[in-house]
């Protein structure tokens, strides 16, 4: 066992102890822990910031990117969002403990399904250092035990927001090793992570969540032997059935691909049936609004013609493709061969089609005239998220609090035997 | 690619292709089909029999063990259970399209929870026939396709029973894929299905249910890249309080021991209060009922003296392991270290003892004065079972039609952009 497996092993084994008591904590201590996190991720300000600093000369000493500084850098603004968001989270309601269906059996046995904590997360997340906080107050609130793995660019941010929430949480009531963090940058740690399927007997990790670029995505999910909960893609489409309304079908499909480019949830194919009144002119919308557009047979000259390989990309960009399809029919074998299982919408008036596209097309989120950018777990009402899942089991779409809880079944029984 | 891989990447795209017209079937249309099939199996007894006899020769000459022989032989009460079986799943409430909650945001976008199948399950199985038949009918009932790769030794019983099962449910209205069976021996095609992630682009297997015995269940759990639902092992305890009733208490432990010692649910380790009256009575009436009793210290010294692998062991027989340990904080501990995750009991008048038991071992299922032997799809009303899951995620405990399904998120817009 290399060092790096048995420093993981020691993690896991203290995780597993601390969710077996934080799964009997009460909601209200749970929530005063957080709560205390917030005022101590607030008190840390000036702690946190400087740790940022030092982490923000050597990331501008090794060369790295715009786009990576801003994501890793702190401010007074966003060390108070921070704190803001651990304190929402205390506000969400627990799902631990929630009774989902009860019967009674004929010999009296009453048998529930009671909500209970996962156990053990595992968050491997890069630049942005607020994942610290943020995938802490998750987990804990639905009384996981975490183990945060952070980029090796953040560690001394990460060293100080976690330094700052475990003593509010221990102030309020939770174990400490609730929330662990994992100070090496070796890259054999999230490796060791991905391995911990309890079959080394030293405890194990029991889902993984990726909170970063494709590129760590990729990795998780290709090594890892435990539960991951992520999206590798968001390759969304929208419909416009030849039913839609046209100024309607604007309006999403502008929103859908431009509100913000750079999210999951953002359209990166338009599908416009052959039956829809004037393509080219909601086309011209979109090239109006600030869209390349790159579109297949049929529709103009004058634009980039897409390739095969546009369908299966996702530009997080300002642009987009567009293809003429055969009806929903056509729309919906389309998003079966190139979509992502991440966001899918219809635009129509039809209800009959509508109804069709939102049964056969298989994704986690489907919208029936909305914007593909609602595919947000505080859009839908979540509270918060820790992210949005695209495989089949467990949670789909945006995960939050009840995500990261599981069931047990319960039984009470006066005596019964099966005789 | 090797032509089992090739094999099974042909079986897993055609199931795709069936599973996404199984999502939009009716309820009647499924229920009809198992009807058919049922019927069809029925009709199918005399070639049935005469293929089993085959493979009964084969099995003997194999030298196979009278218990393997068991498992696999079939008569007329076997095919006609096995029809009965069939068309019982057809009875079961349908759990797919049923809303789980429902939701209208401020912006008037109406957001479901809507039941879905879960797509394609890969079955994999050894010498028992009816997995064929029965596992088939819960996953199509459940709107999945299904994958089925049995026993080499049950080859013409399955290859029959798979003839006769299709003929029902392509009547009936199922597409002909909805239910493959792989014809081939070769222990390559197990490794292709537990490598099916999809990542090879032809269509995955999104779940994979093992039927057998322990060396299948752990092949299968150790080298899967797809998600796995079952138990290894079922290392069940009953934890006998000071509390406890003692008439109660032995019932119950003779019940969850002794009714039936082969199955998953039966008890291995009997946990007994320091502070019970009389635990050498409790022991005594399991010895008097015809169980090996291995104790720990401080019971009896004219018993066999339990040793630190028996609190590990699953003997799935007239065997088990008693130890004395301190109130149900010393049981809850104990079950923390040596159990499975399966099914645990507790026995007691304090209702504080038993809440503690109940919120704090953790395990699929537990129980309160009930016997362990309860750990049974039937027993909790859901009809039918595909097996019993210890995993923590997604579905816990007996899984029937419902821990098939997942879920998408369906939102109903009347324009909605984000904006």
């Amino acid at each position: 066992m290399t060092d790096t497996v048995a420093l993981i092993a020691e993690f896991t084994t203290r995780a597993r102890a601390a969710a077996r008591m934080l799964a009997t904590l009460s909601t209200a201590t749970k929530a005063q822990a957080l709560r205390a996190a917030a005022e101590a991720l607030r008190g840390a300000e000036p702690v946190i910031l400087a740790a940022n600093a030092v982490d923000m000369t050597k990331a501008a000493e090794a060369g790295l990117s715009g786009a990576m500084l801003d994501r890793l850098q702190l401010d007074a603004g966003r060390v108070a969002a921070m704190a803001d968001g651990v304190a929402a989270v205390a506000g969400l309601a627990d799902p631990v403990g929630a009774v989902i269906d009860e019967t009674t059996r004929p010999n009296g046995l009453v048998l529930r399904r009671v909500r209970v904590p996962i156990g053990v997360l595992g968050i491997i997340y890069e630049s942005r250092p607020n994942v610290t906080a943020d995938a802490a107050a998750l987990g804990v609130m639905a009384g996981n035990a975490v183990i945060l793995r952070g980029g090796s660019e953040a560690i001394e941010s990460n060293r100080a927001i976690h330094a700052a929430m475990v003593s509010g949480l221990v102030a309020g009531g939770v174990p400490v090793d609730a929330a662990q963090w994992v100070p090496v940058t070796d890259r054999a740690a999230v490796g060791a992570m991905l391995a911990a399927d309890g079959s080394n007997g030293t405890g194990a990790i029991d889902l993984i969540v990726p909170r970063g670029g494709k590129g760590l995505v990729a990795r998780v999910q290709s090594e890892a032997r435990v539960p991951v909960l992520a999206h590798l893609d968001g390759i969304n489409h929208v419909y416009v059935d030849g039913s839609a309304d046209p100024a309607m079908a604007a309006a999403i499909v502008i929103d859908a691909k431009l509100r913000r480019t750079g999210v999951c949830g953002s359209m990166e194919t338009l599908l416009i049936d052959r039956a829809f009144p004037d393509p080219h002119a909601l086309i011209d919308r979109l090239v109006a609004a600030g869209c390349e557009v790159r579109v297949g047979p049929g529709l103009s000259d004058a634009l980039p013609q897409a390739t095969e390989a546009d369908w299966d990309t996702e530009y997080l960009d300002a642009i987009a493709s567009a293809a003429l399809v055969d009806g929903v029919a056509g729309a919906i074998a389309h998003i079966a061969r190139h979509g992502s299982h991440h966001t899918d919408a219809i635009v129509a008036a039809d209800e009959a089609v509508a109804t069709r596209f939102l049964g056969q097309v298989d994704s986690a989120i489907v919208l029936w005239n909305a914007s593909t950018q609602f595919a947000d777990g505080g859009e839908f009402g979540l509270g918060a998220e820790i992210g949005i899942a695209t495989g089949r089991l467990h949670a789909r779409g945006p995960v939050a609090l009840e995500g990261l809880t599981t069931y047990k079944w319960v039984g009470l029984g006066t005596g019964q035997v099966r005789g």
